[in-house]
């Protein structure tokens, strides 16, 4: 039996030569590889033994060779290949390891597109697919991860077609991805990350009990390692459901620097938020917006959560707190709950994997994007419209409720006050039926929105949502763009409000 | 010079090699293309000759040389190459065609596992990824279609890098897109669908003029062909948000067989829907439901527009209609308005690519799940739980409230009469709030909606939306389930209504 071992990563690759010398391999390999393996005492042959040719042109043709590949990919089970091979004299290679340069460390530390192309690697993808093909004799092993489990199946006559099988497709799983970060960074490179193709490549982080409703199938896939890194299970199995609103609660909690944000999210959409002194304060004040909705709901916290504020928190049912991190108190308070899940970062904030691009399905295809967030200064230079101009509070007031409103569903409408949520209007059809809605629920909680901040996630098409907000909201904030601007800022020096246009719209559905 | 051609589809092939013979190229080809090429009379070299080593195993060695890698691979820039290509003997390969068997076709036409596997190709993607490599000596073709491109940039001078580039990125673009679909496959196959990775492939149908908002880039991307032969522009450009908006109508408009539908919506949720005997009653019928959100709307149509409708439809703002066809008038009314744009799939009646999974991105990674639809008898078998009893209407209304229901967001509440939804509510935080926002919308709309049919696509938690609804619903659906399912019972035989549970909830997100 013949092993062909040629390694990028070379982590553990002398105990897994040595180990399969024992189990009676012969060890071929080829530079670095062969160097290490040699050095380390164990019996192996050069490439060039095998290829009958010299690795050649700096290294570019090593194993390309019909030694090699036919030496894989004859058939055991076919007397005609058994025949041939010996005829031309091809030994069979029973075991293929091979992982590959990554691309992506290439990528990240050179800009460089010489050394980038020199660093695709071509033998490498040819090995590990012609081994994967002929999966029903030759195990092919891509993932340093896996030499114990190869051992422990060979020692224990477990090296089935099914464990084979596994391992192919694994390989295949490892050329696509591989091919699939060159294409896409060449697209991003030369055509603005928009290529004829795109490749969204996941890797699995775990199976959801379900998906989106009982009788789907769901997983959660990461780009990466960008998810699991930052997303530390604590207690309890988030589900499918749950990864849309942690995602939604957190990237609106995460968007305000050391601030002690605290969001409720349900159904992918926000019912509370809120930035206080303390982290308890800020979730005291984001659950009085709609304590209905935020029944089975998802906080995220930006920050860690204490004893204190878990009490709080298991005063009602909530299904997921999402946290920078948890103190030993909150973690043993929150043990008295047993539905309830926990996740954190182990961080002092929430500090988010933000990709920077997205997309949707829809039927037949998806659709393809950059990321959207509310700039840095997107609301401080917001360009003032009316003859009143909104106080210090109202400014504060302004950057939550517009980034509030990046992160809820359109049509919406989000009303701040004082730093916390006191009403929204989200994922309606009609803008001035969000706001409607809004401001009857707030009547409806008894929660006076008067002295409120009012934004808008896209522009006014009318008067009739400042009209509505008239009662309570002292000051606007929205992109402004429509024909009827004019009609809008009318109407807000008209009820004495301040109005401000930022000129970024922020859609979301 | 000299040009490699191996390929599976042979279309174009004879007159592409022909005229490569007439710029001075030798030719060298394997198997059926070197004969088909030969019968056609090109002077062709056999592979073979190059290789100095017999074509083995049945075909699975052909290519995989150092003669045909070291060809294609050398760098001509570098003297080093040049003088060790000449010494060993390697000559030049300037141009390779090769594309790869479509693995598609085989897993369509066949389960047999072993034809499946035989069907990978080894060789080819190993020729590809050579010449991409060294695109800046070689020029690498992968499709078809590109041959009187290549011919033109030959004959002009133009081979220029940034022309090899090009087709360097599509040929990694083809072999990430033929790996990903062999990995999916076993995953498919073996793993349920939910393989430890994941690729999402697109292929671009266009750039749209920005993504979600105008400061995101964005671009649409098909499955295979699944959306552009079923998406015809027949008017003007679709948005980015036009194609969600699209999508979700057209779901649930087709969601009807061969009945006249016609959705409107808004931001991705419906708000307007009907089924009368003709297309233009219908239209009338779900325009009345919600005419302000309606304005700037986009509408699908379960059949072909004609005139009459056309004529209805250009009363108000429309932004798209998609529709299994249009008529002759139905166009010339409609190139009445400027910024009308008109999608058709060239049908009687709409007929989508209902891929069967589906994703939703979050921070960091996405969620992948079986798509949800709904059954065909789930509404005909939906369990009564009242003394009342549905009327033949309501259970027509039932069967419409429960489709446009699970194509709206959540939570959502949907009310139907006389095969029209009356009012709808949608993607809010809490059911309740959603059943109240689409009562008073009617009420402001002045609709009665006494003696509709109320569905909801999950449960109701409380008695409070039946209880809400009561004043004019008098049959209700939903999937049932809740801790609380007697409550509801209760209440909807309290007020005298017929309650009937699906058991299959239809979150959507």
């Amino acid at each position: 039996m013949r092993a062909l071992i040629s390694v990028s990563d070379k982590s553990g690759v002398e105990n897994f030569a040595k180990e399969l010398v024992e189990l009676g391999y012969e060890i071929i390999s080829t530079g670095g590889t062969y160097n290490k393996l040699k050095d380390a005492g164990i019996a192996v042959i050069e490439a060039n033994e095998v290829t009958k040719f010299p690795e050649c042109f700096e290294g570019r043709v090593k194993t390309l060779n019909p030694y090699i590949h036919g030496g894989i990919l004859h058939r055991r089970d076919k007397q005609s290949h058994l025949d041939q091979a010996k005829e031309l004299g091809v030994e069979g290679i029973d075991l293929v390891c091979v992982n590959l340069y990554p691309f992506k460390a290439t990528i990240e530390k050179t800009d460089d597109f010489e050394e980038i192309i020199e660093n695709i690697d071509i033998g490498g993808p040819a090995m590990v697919r012609s081994a994967a093909k002929n999966f029903d004799s030759v195990i092919i092993v891509t993932d340093t991860h896996d030499y114990d489990l190869v051992l422990e199946n060979l020692k224990n006559n477990t090296n089935t077609v099914e464990f084979r099988r596994d391992m192919m497709i694994k390989a295949y799983e490892h050329t696509a991805a591989y091919d699939s970060m060159i294409a896409n960074y060449m697209n991003k490179r030369f055509n603005n990350g928009m290529g004829e193709k795109q490749f969204i490549v996941g890797e699995k982080v775990f199976d959801t009990r379900y998906g989106e409703n009982p009788h789907q199938k769901g997983a959660l896939y990461e780009f990466d390692k960008h998810l699991s890194e930052k997303f530390i299970p604590v207690k309890g199995e988030a589900s499918f459901n749950n990864m849309g609103d942690i995602s939604g609660a957190a990237k609106i909690a995460a968007n305000f620097g050391d601030d002690n944000a605290v969001c409720i999210v349900k159904h992918g959409n926000p019912c509370g938020f809120a930035i206080k002194d303390t982290l308890l304060e800020s979730y005291t004040e984001a659950l009085k917006c709609d304590p209905v909705s935020a029944f089975g709901g998802v906080v995220a916290v930006n920050g860690v959560v204490d004893g204190e504020l878990a009490k709080k928190m298991n005063e009602i049912f909530l299904e997921v707190v999402f946290a920078a991190d948890f103190t030993e108190e909150a973690l043993e308070e929150f043990s008295k709950k047993k539905r309830l899940k926990l996740f954190k970062q182990g961080t002092a904030k929430l500090d988010l994997a933000n990709d920077d691009f997205n997309f949707k399905i829809v039927d037949g295809g998806f659709v393809y994007q950059d990321s959207d967030s509310v700039g840095v200064d997107e609301v401080k230079n917001a360009e003032l419209k009316t003859s009143r101009e909104a106080t210090e509070q109202e400014k504060k007031d302004m950057e939550i409720a517009v980034k509030v409103a990046a992160g809820t569903k359109s049509n919406c409408v989000v009303y701040v006050k004082d730093s916390v949520v006191v009403a929204i209007g989200m994922g309606m059809t009609s803008r001035v039926d969000a706001a409607k809605a809004a401001l009857r629920k707030a009547e409806d909680m008894g929660i006076d929105v008067s002295g409120s901040v009012l934004a808008s996630e896209a522009f006014f098409p009318f008067r009739d949502s400042i009209d509505a907000a008239a009662a309570g909201v002292k000051c606007v904030i929205e992109p402004g763009g429509s024909v009827r601007d004019d009609e809008v800022i009318e109407a807000a020096n008209e009820h004495g409000m301040a109005l401000y246009f930022t000129g970024v719209r922020h859609f979301l559905h």
